[in-house]
C-alpha cells in the first residue's frame, strides 16, 4: 500500500511563493481560529544541547476544520554563523489530517519562522500601536530585527528607525542590509534613548536579562516583544507589563510557562487574567489600543498556527 | 549562508538498508546508553485527532556522544486500510547535534517504528525469557504482530506459534503472511487458550480493555506487552503485573504517564520501585531471569533512542 510521494519544496522555490502569497491575511485568520478555539494545538516540544549550545523547538497542530496538520521543527545553534551558518534551521512538514500521510516537505532552514513571526509583529502592530508613529524602535539586529522592520512597512506610515546593535559592526550591517531603502535608520548603543524616542518598539532578541526599563517607556507607545520564548528569556523588565494598558499575548496557554506574561506574572506585577489573546483582538478591535496615550504590549512566543498557515500557503503555491 | 542538501531516503532504499544492517546491536546498545542518563529525550509529543480517529506520536533525542539528534514522527490511523493506506505513517528526521542542519530524512511511513519496536520485542525476549519455549503466543495479527514473530526467530529455537486474531479472514491473512516459512502456527479466538499454552507471549494491540487475566498466565512465562503506549491503552490486567517476578519498562520515565506499569500502578498492583529499565538488564543480565519458573513481564512504549539508533544505521548505510 503506497502513498504518492510528499512534495520536496526547497528554499528559493518557498521564497518565490511567498513573494506572491498573501500571508498577513492567513496567519490573521489563523489566530482568529486559534483564539476561537477551532485548533488543536498541543503543548510546545523542546529539546536543548549543551555543547554547543543550541535548542530546537517542536510545534505542531492542527485546525479542526482543516486538511492539513503541521509539524515544525525550528532549531537556534547561535555559534552557527562562526561556521558559516544560519543560527536558525529547520523545516516544516505537513501531513494529511485525516490519514497521516506526509503531504509536503519545507525546506525552509528556519526561513518560514522567520517570516510568521514577522508577520505576527506587524499583525500586533496593526491592532494595537498608536495610530501615528513618528519613530519605530527595533532591539536586536539580526535576522528578525530586519524582518520585522520590513513587514512593519504595511501597516505604519513612518520611516523614521532606531536600532539597537550590540556592536558597531553589527549596526552597519543593518544599515547595509536596508541600502536603497526609504527606511531612515539611526544605529544607536542606547537603549534608553532608543525606548524615550519610539512609539513603536519591537525587541527581537534572546536575552535572559531585561533590556528595557519601565520608567523609558512613554505613554503612547506600543511594544512587541517576540524575543522571548521560553521559561528563561526576558527582554522587558516586569514592571513594564504591570504599568501597560493593554497586554495582549498569541496565545494564552503557552504565557503560563513562557514569554513576557510568564515572567511578570511570576514577578508578581501583572494579573493574568488582564491578558488576552491577539486573536481576540483581530476578531474585535475593539480589544486593542482605544487611545493614543495608552502604553500597550504584545508577547509573542510564536503559535503553530502561524506555522499550519505560512506552510499550508507555500505549499498550495508550489507547483506540483 | 547554504547547507548541503539533506539525504532523502525513501522506504525501497530503507529495506535494503536494513538486511544488512545489525539493527539488533545498534538497540540494545541505545537501550544501554539510555539506562546510563548518557541520552537527552525530552518526554513524547502526542497529537490527537477525532474524526477520522487518529493519533500522532513525536519522539525526539540524542545521546550526549552521539553526532546525530534524531526526530520521529510516527502516526496510527486506523481507518486507512479502507483507503488502501497502511495505518501507520510517519518519518524519521536526523539532524547534527552541533548545528541543527538536517542531514537525512527517511521517509519509511512508519516501518522503521515497525522494526525498531520488533526489534525491541526480541530484545526484551533474550534477557527475560526462559530458556525453554516450547509455544510462542501472539496476541494480534497485525503489522506488530508479524514483525514480533520474525525478529523472534534470532533468539529462540521455537517455531510453534499461537496467534490470536479478531476475525478468521485476519488469522488466514497471517498464516498466508507466513507460507513457506517454518514457523507451525495455530490460530485462535480464545486468548485463554493461547495464555495457558505459551510460556512466550507478546502483546501488540491497541486495545483499551485488558485483554489476559492474571489466572491464565503460568510459572515460567514471559510477557512483552508493547501494544500500550499511552494513557488509555492496556492489555494485561493490572494483577498480572502484580503477581510478576520481574518487571522491566524501557523507560521509567515514560512509564510514569503511559503504558502497562502506569494501569498497573494506578490500580495499586504494583509498586513502582519494583521496576527497572531494560537498558539495566542489557548491561546486568543477572537483573533479568534467573530461574525457569518466574514470570517476567517486559512493558515498552517505545523511546526515541531506538529511533535514533535505527535512524543512524540507515542514514550511514546509504548510498550518499
Amino acid at each position: 500500500m503506497n502513498n504518492e510521494a510528499p512534495k520536496i519544496i526547497q528554499l528559493p522555490e518557498i521564497k518565490a511563493i511567498l513573494r506572491g502569497a498573501n500571508i498577513f491575511e492567513d496567519i490573521e485568520n489563523g489566530f482568529v481560529a486559534y483564539s476561537r478555539n477551532e485548533a488543536v494545538i498541543p503543548p510546545v516540544g523542546e529539546m536543548l544541547f549543551e555543547e554547543p549550545p543550541g535548542e530546537m523547538h517542536l510545534k505542531y497542530g492542527y485546525l479542526k476544520s482543516g486538511e492539513y496538520a503541521v509539524v515544525k521543527i525550528a532549531s537556534g545553534f547561535y555559534n552557527n554563523p562562526q561556521l558559516g551558518l544560519n543560527s536558525s534551521q529547520g523545516m516544516m512538514l505537513l501531513f494529511d489530517q485525516k490519514t497521516g500521510v506526509v503531504k509536503g516537505i519545507l525546506l525552509d532552514h528556519g526561513y518560514l519562522t522567520d517570516i510568521r513571526t514577522a508577520v505576527a509583529g506587524a499583525i500586533a502592530a496593526k491592532y494595537m500601536a498608536p495610530r501615528k508613529v513618528s519613530c519605530i524602535g527595533i532591539v536586536g539586529s539580526g535576522i528578525q530585527g530586519k524582518f520585522q522592520l520590513e513587514y512593519l512597512r504595511s501597516v505604519t506610515k513612518c520611516r523614521k528607525v532606531i536600532v539597537h546593535a550590540r556592536s558597531a559592526e553589527k549596526g552597519q550591517a543593518y544599515l547595509d542590509y536596508f541600502k536603497g531603502s526609504d527606511w531612515k535608520i539611526e544605529v544607536t548603543n542606547d537603549l534608553e534613548y532608543l525606548a524615550r524616542n519610539s512609539r513603536l518598539i519591537v525587541t527581537t532578541t534572546p536575552t535572559k536579562e531585561p533590556l528595557l526599563q519601565a520608567d523609558w517607556i512613554q505613554a503612547g507607545t506600543h511594544i512587541t516583544a517576540m524575543g522571548s520564548d521560553t521559561m528563561e528569556k526576558i527582554e522587558l523588565a516586569p514592571n513594564i507589563l504591570g504599568k501597560a494598558d493593554i497586554v495582549a499575548v498569541d496565545s494564552l496557554s503557552q504565557s503560563e510557562s513562557r514569554g513576557e506574561v510568564y515572567q511578570s506574572v511570576q514577578a508578581g506585577t501583572l494579573n493574568r487574567k488582564a491578558v488576552f489573546e491577539l486573536g481576540k483582538v483581530i476578531a474585535d478591535p475593539e480589544l486593542g489600543r482605544q487611545k493614543d496615550d495608552q502604553i500597550t504590549v504584545a508577547d509573542l512566543t510564536g503559535v503553530a498556527v502561524q506555522d499550519l498557515m505560512i506552510a499550508k500557503a507555500v505549499f498550495e503555491g508550489a507547483s506540483s
